[in-house]
């Protein structure tokens, strides 16, 4: 490193790792480095907002690739903004960090500005903190007025799709904590759903006006559905054989059930769920393969309440519960 | 406690301390219990948005009453929107704990509400994840387009005015650390403004086309001026006799020299520094005036670079510096 890190104060730190010349790109009035950032969210806008903290131990690995951190605390708060059919603009980080180490941050910062970048997001405030490694993001988006999609606009009869496959993050994280015997190919492809996972934010612009209602993957469906579910005022039910599995977790998974597990109860892959009328299912299928990407019908919103599975015609029930932020063991996949 | 917190699931956390019904007040459109929450800002409107993150043993002290880390970790957020002249108007809070304490979280919502109701902010968005304890506060406002105080917009020959007394909070933390036998009001005095921080959302609103330039105090007049002079392009100068001190900080200290290093170096007063044209500081000093406020003109922006320090004439070098956020050692304040 050309410079001594130990004599970076906050400011200074913030601007050597984050900030970089914007432009007037995306209603950016003031970024960092005044008292707060002043922003213009285009004409006709409604303001979405979220935040997600991811926390060592609990959200990723100690010892995770930096890179892989900067990434993934960014991609759980687009997840959300994808999930509400909006157009992601800005970011804030909150960044707490037990030391000062210039190769941590320079992975972190990559991995969170390649993905800032690939979605059109400018980071306009920063906070460092010396503390356990903490990483919180509030995200900042826009979408045209009254067009959100919200979890509580599913009707009885809509169909339920999913995008992408399930249950590869979670098989991702398993191999991590207790390598096995598997194909390279397998390994990395589940691993880098885990590490790097894709949010959905092209797919959630292209449902808005096609489907009703969207959510997203990150608790694993059988701890999501549930929400949407109950937010809408109708049941669910869900044909566990048409959950899309990739062939990776087909392949390093040689039990069904095990697989079945992972693809229900797994967090993580943060793929979207959409409470679709029947009659535009196709027509969103379509958008997500523009984008390369399955869309599969999964079951359908049914009036009453609760959540059911079947598996081939017969009662299912999962063996899985949903995963629990505050890290409560309600995931009880055993790896 | 009426339940048994230990079942309370993420999602359950945020609703059962932090949810109220909100009405259609503040342009909420959709509050927490989405993906995200959507928001309408008044026509015409600027975004305003700031991240701040409080941390056990470094912006608060461990075993701190949870209603003042509630209150801090907004208060501190509120004090970056008074900074800019905008109106505070939603917040989203991302609080990581070691574990689900009933009686903590109540004090912290308490506190953290209190504060919110009194200045009209609604908690859109929240995250609790389980970790040290970490809270970070994003807060969202507005302003009218084209209006906001930045600190770039100082001028040679604006007067410098600071809200309020310097040095309290500094004070009141260092009798936490270090009690004394000291008068029981000055004491309880010293350690509220330590506590709780009043940020003056109301003065900044006021500043709007008075001030020049504004920022907020959190880091301490000797470390927070240079930005503002460096932002502004010119040389600052303040006569350090002209600080205003409280009463219960002239009692506490009776040394004249400490009561300025706690004036000069001590973070955490919150207090407001403006950069104001030397024939409006009569109009921001009513302006305080009516919020029951004091404004002091503790010196002057010049031509040049860089902030010296003056005492009844004669040259003075402060013996503190600023308080820098990543904790080294910067403030030099013995207690």
């Amino acid at each position: 490193m050309s410079f001594d890190a130990s004599h970076l104060g906050e400011f200074e730190l913030i601007r050597r790792f984050f900030v970089r010349d914007t432009g007037a790109r995306s209603g950016v009035i003031l970024g960092i480095g005044d008292d707060a950032a002043l922003l213009e969210l285009p004409n006709g806008s409604d303001l979405v907002a979220a935040v997600d903290t991811i926390v060592a131990g609990h959200h990723f690995l100690e010892g995770a690739d930096a890179r892989s951190i900067g990434h993934r605390s960014l991609a759980v708060n687009l997840s959300d903004i994808a999930a509400m059919g909006a157009a992601p603009l800005w970011a804030t980080l909150a960044l707490t960090l037990p030391s000062i180490d210039p190769e941590w941050l320079h992975g972190f910062a990559a991995g969170f500005r390649d993905l800032a970048d690939l979605h059109g997001v400018t980071l306009v405030g920063g906070d460092t903190t010396r503390g356990p490694l903490t990483v919180s993001v509030q995200i900042l988006g826009g979408v045209p007025h009254g067009t959100a999609l919200r979890r509580s606009g599913g009707q009885a009869g809509d169909l339920l799709a999913v995008s992408g496959t399930l249950g590869d993050a979670a098989a991702g994280l398993a191999f991590l904590k207790a390598p096995r015997r598997l194909a390279r190919s397998d390994v990395d492809e589940l691993i880098r759903r885990f590490d790097y996972p894709t949010p959905r934010v092209q797919l959630g612009l292209a449902a808005r006006g096609v489907a009703r209602a969207a959510m997203d993957l990150s608790d694993g469906l059988v701890g999501d559905l549930p929400k949407l579910a109950a937010a809408s005022g109708v049941a669910a039910h869900v044909r566990v054989e048409q959950l899309p599995l990739s062939l990776a977790l087909r392949s390093a998974e040689s039990s069904q059930a095990r697989a079945l597990d992972l693809a229900l109860g797994g967090g993580d892959d943060y793929e979207l769920l959409f409470a679709v009328p029947a009659r535009r299912f196709a027509e969103l299928q379509a958008a997500a393969a523009q984008l390369n990407l399955t869309l599969s019908a999964i079951g359908e919103l049914r009036s009453g309440e609760g959540v059911t599975y079947s598996l081939k015609g017969g009662e299912f029930l999962p063996r899985v519960s949903g995963y629990d932020h505050f890290g409560r063991a309600s995931t009880q996949i055993t790896v």
